[in-house]
């Protein structure tokens, strides 16, 4: 029997990039998604605590079943691997996003969040984002390059678990694109021009608008700059938040 | 002119815990609090992408202004350094939070995103999380302490910017909680169990309620095992999520 596959994303269960990832696994797996009713962008690693989710089978096909959910990504997970699997996947994939998920993004994103939390059920997890926002981009190169990594990293017997990885796809052909680099995560931060405008109630409101600065525009080992070269970005990702190299400055936090 | 000092948190500008620190501060600081108009715990680091965000001033006394956000808390930090500061804060708090943020709930944790966030605008960030989720908790020891590292954060003439603390006090009189502890995050993760059920319409739903396990219940060194032994836990956080460890282990992914 082939494999069983886990797929959700943040864009929803009908957007193109999760089902051009879908097409292209059938042949080699069955699958299963756990997937937002609808765009669920910039949710991170929200989850749902006040209101009751809702769920509901939109497609039942030889080797693939797709669940919507009125949840969050993360929500989505959750639900998928706590409730809703008969048999633990393989493997889990999140994507293939519309849009970037490099640098700091990945502390904002719905994708990334979805992927953290399915590498807590002990499989590998994979995040896949293609830069371009656009509802309908061009997955082809995309979709390449994601079959090359999940076919490796599903051939790789000495897996580190936990393992998730944050995998950015340039614009561009298959052919235009250069390879695949293993990179760290560009250290940077958005900054927000607000627009503010009055509602016909006199109510104001703000559009948020953003622009990434990239702190070290001169590093070579990051994650932009290997998609700014033309290059697939992979960063392996942890969870744990401490900041060890300032533990030992903060102990006068302790002193009476 | 006394200091000026931000505040946001994830359970909405009238709840009890922000308003315990704003009382307590306010002798010692001016004060501007960007704030969720709801709960929005949970939150973790989502962001506001397709709709506007509503903004009104709810309170504007001596020292002390209080404006409500209809978004997410990383939103109201946007909000509050991208357009509504006229000056910059000599810190920013977020909380006192209903409920913990130990462990691997810092990922899920609105209190702790909003502190993330505004610890890229180059200011020291604390977020505090008190172990009681009642709405009418008794704040009187997390005032206290977060009053203590408060002044020991401001009094540091070193700072190692950027800096975020996630800091969670447990439940007690301020005689019963033993000191301080800067510690590491404990690792973990939260397994559900969903209860399902049908609404009057036929439609399936389900609540998540979940339980924490604990991956290393004998460490010593950890946020969990110091709130457990009566302490105020304090983790530094950093938002660098690159796997060092395991990038060289990656680099089958490269090749051809």
């Amino acid at each position: 029997m082939k494999p069983l596959i886990f797929i959700t994303n943040d864009d929803g269960w009908n957007a193109k990039g999760i089902n051009a990832l879908i097409d292209a696994l059938r042949p080699r797996a069955r699958i299963l998604v756990v997937a937002p009713d609808d765009a669920r962008s910039g949710m991170s690693h929200a989850i749902t605590m006040g209101t009751p989710l809702f769920v509901r089978k939109v497609r039942d096909e030889e080797g693939l079943t797709v669940y919507a959910c009125s949840g969050t990504p993360v929500d989505c997970v959750k639900l998928a691997f706590d409730s809703v699997m008969q048999e633990k996947p393989v493997l889990a994939l999140s994507g293939i996003n519309h849009g970037s998920n490099s640098a700091v993004n990945v502390l904002y994103s719905g994708t990334m969040g979805a992927a953290i939390e399915c590498s807590f059920y002990h499989i590998p997890a994979v995040g896949l984002s293609l830069l371009d926002h656009s509802p309908n981009a061009d997955f082809t190169a995309a979709v390449e390059y994601s079959l090359q990594i999940i076919e490796k990293v599903l051939g790789d017997k000495a897996l580190d678990l936990p393992m998730c990885l944050n995998v950015n796809i340039p614009v561009g052909s298959p052919e235009e694109i250069r390879g695949i680099r293993v990179c760290r995560q560009n250290r940077g931060y958005w900054r927000e021009e607000f627009e503010r405008r009055t509602d016909p109630h006199g109510r104001d409101y703000y559009w948020l608008t953003g622009d990434f600065f990239n702190q070290e525009e001169h590093a070579t080992d990051t994650d932009e700059h290997a998609l700014k070269n033309g290059y697939v970005s992979v960063v392996p990702i942890q969870i744990d938040l401490t900041h060890y190299s300032q533990l030992e400055s903060l102990h006068y936090l302790c002193k009476k």
